[in-house]
């Protein structure tokens, strides 16, 4: 080929590639989401997943026990590329622009003197990514295995999330009194303690996990019960961060509430 | 150009614009999510906005007055091209799935004896579409204009969202009463009830708009006031479809609120 025409070639692919991430020429919606249309199959692929994907961030889709099998390839490339990483970092600059104006929220109505401002964080894909579990495990399409999950947790080596590192540091900073609430369970605390540490979480002012008496209730259930303590004691929860609506609804609520992305698992 | 080169150019531009829909290039991530990137900017742009998308459609990004500047392209396209359906042929899906599942539960429990099964719905943006009104209004981006919108509701020639149309149909098939709830005012009945029609929704058990005494409430209380007076009525409602958190949340709450796709505007 004449190295002009390859040049021009090239010129034409790159501004293809750089154009909206949903090129124009792609304008199929089957009638019925699930079915898989025929020919270009990736395309309805991604477009059904990234679908897919909303309705697990809002609820939609309600519970669900694997990442649909079409969805497989989506999500390991949504997780080990740019936009989840994205999504992370916008989820806590939203927190952190809440969290400023909440405290001065709060002095302003006198709400500060008397109740402690407070922040709940979940741990996984929270603060703690465990990505690199989930990478060499199906990201999310296989059934969830105990055995070796709590091998990878006690192993103590998932890394940081950035932008709730920053954001934890920040409010930190704010004067926030910051409580870590997690499904893990109490044999777990050492492992999680030296996780958090390893990972860049250097205090908190609680690390709640799961005692004997919470196994069998539904995240929902046992994580309100401790939101409901906190503000026993006298704690204002201003905000929630965690990657599992389970993690911020039910009574009480925080004031505001966030929600991380994460489309490899559900928890009720 | 030979026209063997040009078919090789046109089968490699298919090729990209078949792949995933985030091309491989795209790895930028800034440490700012608000920053613009310097170089690529339209590749950085369409990555913060599609991760501000997701924070406005999980409530994450709280009260917001216009579209980001930057986002306005995006907001187009996304409407105008295949996501905007997609994402709401799949709330219908996720919505429909539920419906079945919950009129077996009600049965199942003799719920279903005394309660009349309701379903809600909110009116724009959710079973009528104003995409032709904000098309020519700057898809967002703009300050809200009551008068010209006022006057585009006044003319009825909103088309229908037919996911919406679909879902609705099952829906009364199933035996749901149909409950329609939105923030337009008493004065408008006549032509909103002309645009369901032409829109292809047939009948309906309520249409609920504004009193004069509910101007000034928040949509969120306006809403809750209206189906606490429904449940009062003997309608259990299940399910609940609205385009903004403020038709779902409040109390009472459906049994499951399902969030339709909207990043032109939103409604505390």
């Amino acid at each position: 080929m004449p190295r002009r025409l390859l040049l021009l070639l090239l010129l034409a692919l790159s501004l293809v590639a750089s154009a909206s991430a949903v090129p124009a020429v792609i304008r199929m919606v089957p009638d019925d989401p699930t079915a898989a249309s025929s020919g270009a199959v990736d395309d309805a692929d991604s477009l059904f997943c990234d679908s897919w994907r909303l309705s697990v961030e809002t609820a939609n889709a309600g519970p669900w026990l694997a990442v649909p099998a079409r969805c497989g390839d989506f999500v390991r490339d949504y997780m080990e590329g740019p936009r989840y990483a994205s999504d992370s970092a916008v989820a806590a600059a939203d927190a952190l622009a809440f969290a400023s104006d909440s405290l001065a929220a709060a002095a302003e109505w006198g709400g500060s003197a008397s109740a402690r401002p407070a922040w709940v964080f979940d741990v996984d894909e929270t603060l703690l990514s465990n990505a690199p579990y989930y990478a060499v495990n199906g990201w999310g399409s296989l059934e969830f295995n105990e055995t070796s999950f709590d091998e990878w947790a006690d192993a103590a080596k998932a890394p940081t999330l950035p932008p709730s590192l920053n954001l934890y540091n920040q409010l930190q900073g704010l004067g926030f009194h910051i409580i870590l609430l997690t499904g893990r369970i109490e044999f777990q605390r050492n492992a999680t303690e030296s996780n958090l540490l390893s990972a860049g979480y250097n205090s908190w002012e609680k690390l709640i996990l799961r005692q004997p008496s919470d196994i069998g209730k539904t995240a929902v259930q046992y994580k309100s019960e401790r939101r409901a303590a906190m503000e026993a004691e006298g704690f204002k929860i201003l905000g929630n961060s965690g990657d599992q609506w389970s993690d911020l609804i039910g009574s009480p609520m925080a004031t505001r509430s966030f929600k991380l992305p994460n489309p490899m698992y559900f928890i009720s």
